[in-house]
């Protein structure tokens, strides 16, 4: 058995004030001569007062890791590679000033510039009106915000842990309810791993159900590209068997689906639906290839547990957000309405829990950029590819 | 006069910090040998992050109020018995985490977990559309969300009292203001006081009119209990006039109307309301027996300004909420436009204000448990007793 | 070129805690003997837990301006005379406790007690639904609250300056965003100056549009005075081209529609649009002129970028607000559907701003009154000053 350190860094069980603390080598001995570190922080001023940053660096990569919004990853680095881009929203943003129906159920909008965000958990996906029960169990109709609470909930708690064995695994553990009463009792628990020197980290969720009843469930990645990373003539690598554009908006782009266009003032979004193939231990990988193939990011994600996968275009001027999100998902984005007509929303027994899991990773030579993709291509030989020349009503509304 | 020790814990005139405070016998010396003491705390971590509690410990009974939710009362220990309940929501929620008209006006039960928690002040009960007026004094169609917003507005002064002189009560005072522009402008002052030893307090609050206009006012006390006190086979003591179910779900249970039965997955709520009889004094009580009749809690309330009282059953699963209400209150929870309807909406002249007056107590023996009976047994052989075996439209819409 | 003291108070480059700070001549000596100072503090309990003030006194007048409420002016004092009102709302709110959209789009006056409030910047005026893009950019009926946000929007960064030479100049620059991805992205970049001993202050304004495409723009000050300043008999001064009521209420009172009355119980409101008359400089100047001609309030404002200007008379109650507001804006608070179709709401290009310019005084003597009376007549003298006698199709809905 691995022994371990741990340390609460948020929570009843936390000694920390909310100010600055460090943490690294010189606290905690790990015998190997890699300039490791743990930092956790508040933010000042404006929207962003009392947001409580955590900073995993595992001496070649680092990760922003935001417990105040729902254990979201702001950003991170690899070497010289950033992983996030710039939103217009330019403030780490604290829920307490968002209001999430406003708008026509576009609030979240108002915080979104994380680079991996959670969408989740009693719903995800477009704003749609749908059936829930209130708290005499009758039948009503209401408006589901767009993406869902869970990246505006604060953790309640997060714990730091440390291998002192090789390999020396940083995790950061964090929990976020998203509970009422006479409604969806959902528990998140977020494991964010990483290993010394490693240009990858891996996040194992679990979303319980608190309840003693059946409980709805959609959890969704919303991960984030920009520049540099993201470059006219980027392209995105990821293994199918079907995939078709959302809308007629995406259509007009289908062709070029997998290949990235320069910034373009007022370009309007443009979204893909995937199907996405996986090997035999049901695993996937997406990745986004900077145009030069010198550089990558991936995600590889478990299909059992995510079995849909979202390409977002947004290539619009770097002012107003020029991204591309890789969102695995237990389901489209559609609004989840749609998605449970369409048999793809997820329901938990009661106590029972749904376990995803991801790695982010970063690619850093034209060597290691040839055996990812060559690791995609294999994957795609075992299946179809079919790229839908039409909208799928299967797949959009 | 009685000389008092006074000290501001929340507000402008308060020293204090908002971390931890504690105050005993060690710094005022009342010359009794009983172990009181409060205490001030901070929560952190989540919803929880900045919300105040106060425990005031008689030496018998320790009571936790939260200064940060409207002075409601989130859980009491007397001897070896708890007063509150297990909600699904965990969290003490602070106020800024939650968006009242959210889902259909129901965006209160995020935060409901309170073993007492006061609902109003404009209205409570049910959401329901009514009409208010607007800036220029139009008549507006607008939505009230359930229960209102003073369990959600932090009090804006906390005050200890310490009386030196015999029965040396212990008093906490606060402050809640409820008041907007072109609206309602209504000061709540709680004044919760416990004697040294007693295995009870009370609670007065009054209720202003700050406007130069009249302004119709709601309260309701939902005084909520879970296990250990509530198991099936517990009985419900109240003495009324007349009771009524709220509705076809609730007349299912009728017959049983003042027994609990077991936690049942799934179990749909059940109201009755009453109109509480009372003594001479104009002191209802209602109770809440163990079925092993040796503990009980029960509420005293003065019907001239609490008249009316709600039993709310929601004997559900443990992690849903295996919980019922004894809610006195000015009105019946059906939402104001019924209620002001059925003239029962009382509305205060400028500068008027309403006081209510209310006793919790725990009785842990079977003599104090038969005498509590006794008392309400008597008040009850003074007025009918009726139950109703239909549904009564004066009473529920 | 100026020699410059400056500070950090709020945001990333500060390093001050949240608790008080003052600073003043024994900290900085101006060689000069006026009893300037600059405190910045933080309020504690109700819904100002949290709310940072700073105070400027330059001897003579001393201003206290609310970052966490988007640079807003609470109220000044000069010399005995103090700017402000008493409004309903006593505590000064923090936007966390807000919640815009509700009661119809009135959540705004939960918090409204500002001597000087911005309303904007997205869109100013009367709740109203009208037309805004969503994240596909597709056209969608919102919902726009009463007043927008920018009142209840924290700066993200707050800076002292201090003039280390004559005329010795106080500056409080305050950095506000109003953004969102898909939508607006607005920078207020307002700046509040006065020199030592001065009746007097000034603010000049940036509003910036951050997009890549344009973006519609309304900003409007809302400067309330009440008593002392405001008594029965008070006088309003200001040089138009031509006014208008804006209803029926304001018909009824346009004969006295520049003096004030009593306080009385109930009353409601009335508004006048004015197109204000400035001089060859383009400024203009609007008074409140105290009952007994000694004392009154001024605003000059720029009329190239402040067009438009409102008289708002509420003179109720005290206990609900007896109260005027003197509101230069960029168009007429209608709503911004109506302002659009007249053509007076402006459009910024991609990093285009517009700049505003005011000067707030206080005139004390009765020789100041009269030479403040003269200039408004001359402005006067070269504009119609055309009170039409009915309500103007143009000017409101």
């Amino acid at each position: 058995m691995s022994r371990v350190y741990k340390r609460c860094l948020i929570g009843e069980e936390s000694l920390l004030a909310q100010s600055e603390w460090a943490f690294d080598a010189s606290e905690l001995d790990l015998g190997i001569d890699v300039p490791w570190s743990v930092e956790k922080w508040t933010l000042r001023g404006g929207r962003q007062e009392g947001v409580e940053l955590v900073e995993i660096d595992n001496g070649r990569m680092s990760i922003v890791v935001c417990p105040t919004r729902g254990m979201g990853v702001i950003e991170a680095w690899c070497d010289d590679v950033m992983l996030g881009w710039q939103s217009p929203v330019r403030e780490i943003v604290h829920p307490a000033f968002l209001n999430l129906p406003e708008r026509g159920g576009l609030g979240w909008l108002g915080g979104f510039n994380e680079w991996i965000c959670r969408c989740g958990l009693e719903s995800h996906g477009a704003p749609v009106e749908d059936v829930v029960l209130d708290n005499q169990g009758t039948e009503m109709r209401t408006f589901l915000p767009l993406h869902g609470r869970i990246a505006n909930l604060p953790a309640s708690s997060v714990w730091l842990s440390v291998d002192l064995d090789p390999p020396h695994r940083l995790r950061l553990i964090g929990e976020v309810e998203e509970a009422m009463m006479f409604g969806p009792a959902l528990r998140l628990t977020s494991m964010l791993e990483t290993e010394l020197g490693a240009a990858s980290f891996r996040i194992v969720d679990t979303v319980e159900n608190l309840r003693s009843v059946p409980q709805e469930m959609q959890l969704l990645y919303h991960a984030n590209f920009g520049a540099p990373l993201l470059e006219e003539g980027a392209e995105l690598l990821i293994p199918f068997h079907r995939m078709a554009a959302r809308d007629q908006r995406a259509l007009e782009g289908l062709e070029m689906w997998n290949r990235f266009g320069a910034a373009e003032a007022g370009f309007r979004e443009q979204c893909y639906f995937f199907q996405p193939a996986a090997n035999r231990r049901h695993q996937s990988t997406a990745a986004l290839v900077h145009p030069g193939g010198e550089t990558a990011a991936s995600v590889t994600f478990d299909t059992r547990t995510l079995p849909w996968f979202t390409l977002w275009k947004c290539t619009g001027d770097p002012r107003d957000g020029y991204v591309t999100g890789l969102e695995p998902g237990t389901s489209l984005p559609n609004g989840r309405r749609f998605e449970r007509e369409k048999r793809r929303v997820r329901t938990l027994d009661p106590g029972e829990s749904v376990r995803t899991d991801l790695t982010f990773s970063v690619h850093t030579s034209r060597a290691e950029v040839g055996r990812l993709r060559k690791r995609i291509e294999r994957i795609q030989k075992s299946a179809d590819g079919r790229v839908e020349s039409a909208l799928d009503a299967e797949l959009s509304p």
